[in-house]
């Protein structure tokens, strides 16, 4: 199978997971379950549950449980994408293409239906399918992924109070290891951790995870100078417009692109002792330097 | 010891846990743990806590460690009222006396400290000090309260949608059951679970916070009729204004006060085999019948 054929089923595997794991549209109060399936179905491309359940199998899990464990993040992607886009942050009138929740739903209703993705996240990592010890790990280590002190919320926080500040190398470090790498590094290691990992397991996918994490935002960062909002699905050249910290604007577009093809580099040097079993996740990060969206 | 005597103590026990719980102001990023500690020790009653703790008291746990799962209701409470406080919202500019979140850290950072109260709720309950069996069913229990189904989101959509509805008492039961009795019922079976307590002991607790909540709902409901702004730290007659559905507007007021005072009875009720150990839930359910604010 080619890796986007591959990348296919996979991102089948867990649509159809998610659609289990949802309420369904008609379950009262309806409003806001179509809110949810409306953000979570856009058709994101999955890399985070995609990397959990690779990290899962290069840690020797194969079986189908962690597949619910994947989708967690995808409810934490989705939510932060939905409270990220609203008037009062970024406001943004398209996502994936499609109108943002707010400007379908009205923002009284995104903000709950951010909120119920959230709270459902922690739900299911509560609910999966391994032993309880695994259980409130996977808990915890997706809570401050997410959270304040160098998670999800913490690199927000630190990109707002960033602009219009001078785009200094260390600043733009901590935004990004919080903001986008945080839960990239935390993919890996749910579905390390959901496998019964080794610690020097753990520590290499976590490694991996930490070096892909940085690949992907400097991709990101090069992707909204070059690309159009039409090939992105999302408005291009925004960071520039709101002057925001990035790769290009510190290092410059060439030097980025370097740094990105090392930190890729060093991705695969740490899956060094997986062989086979993490032959997808390798090709995963050279998919994420090469994309064009 | 008096009963106000008694629940400022273990307020100050709980405001102490929740002091060493959030990153101190200076973590960065400095503003967010500044909005979550602004929001959090804005002086609440702590009722949800209380509750947690004396329920597992009632089912045998009379150690601190329950103190700190106490906190996680607090923080879900909190992130629901800065939430809930914003312009897209019920628009307050004024929560226990004091300026909204949002008023003095902006809209986008008071949607961020929700998120992040959320979150840590969580993490605290994946890290309490019972074992982990327990733990996951702690966070399960609080996710699906504060869910939308059934659980305190839920009964927001629900409220906000069935504004302008007409009136009807099943309307009436679906929110409040939801919207406030969720979490209420969530305090008091938190509390028994992390007690380890018995399944009948467990089906008495939750009974008997069904019924205080219900009760505690009524009493909010009237006192937003009767009372003055000043004496509630919150705009007062502001469920007429929005055209709230609520208990007043459904049954009027003597027998809505007639309603408080059963529900309190069947509180009463429910732990009836608990002995001297429920002294104080007995006490509470009482006080929140006559409370005045």
């Amino acid at each position: 199978m080619t890796l986007p054929e591959y990348l296919r089923a996979q991102q089948a595997r867990i649509d159809s997971e998610l659609d289990r794991l949802v309420p369904p549209d008609a379950a009262p109060p309806a409003t806001i379950h179509r809110a949810m399936r409306y953000s979570l179905m856009a058709g994101g491309k999955r890399i985070r549950p995609i990397l959990c359940l690779e990290a899962a199998r290069a840690a020797g899990h194969a079986g189908h449980g962690v597949v619910r464990a994947a989708c967690s993040l995808e409810l934490i992607h989705t939510y932060s994408l939905i409270h990220d886009d609203l008037p009062a942050l970024d406001n943004d009138d398209y996502r994936r293409g499609k109108p943002t929740c707010h400007k379908v739903f009205g923002e009284a209703m995104a903000i709950l239906t951010g909120d119920a993705l959230l709270t459902l996240a922690f739900q299911t990592l509560a609910e999966v399918d391994c032993p309880a010890d695994r259980r409130v790990r996977l808990v915890a280590e997706l809570a401050v992924a997410s959270g304040t002190v160098g998670g999800m919320i913490g690199g927000q926080v630190a990109d707002i109070e960033g602009e219009r500040q001078t785009p200094t190398a260390e600043l733009l470090d901590t935004i990004h290891r919080a903001k986008t790498g945080a839960l990239l590094r935390a993919s890996v290691r749910l579905g390390a951790i959901f496998a019964g990992a080794s610690e020097a397991e753990l520590a290499a996918l976590t490694a991996f995870g930490e070096h892909v994490g940085l690949a992907f935002q400097i991709v990101d960062d090069i992707l909204d100078v070059e690309e159009s909002s039409e090939v992105l699905g999302k408005t291009a050249g925004k960071d520039a417009s709101q002057q925001k910290i990035t790769f290009p604007a510190v290092y410059g577009l060439e030097r980025s692109r370097e740094m990105a093809a090392q930190e890729c580099g060093l991705a695969h040097a740490a899956l060094v002792d997986f062989g086979e079993r993490a032959g997808r996740l390798r090709q995963i990060a050279d998919m994420i330097v090469q994309r064009k969206s």
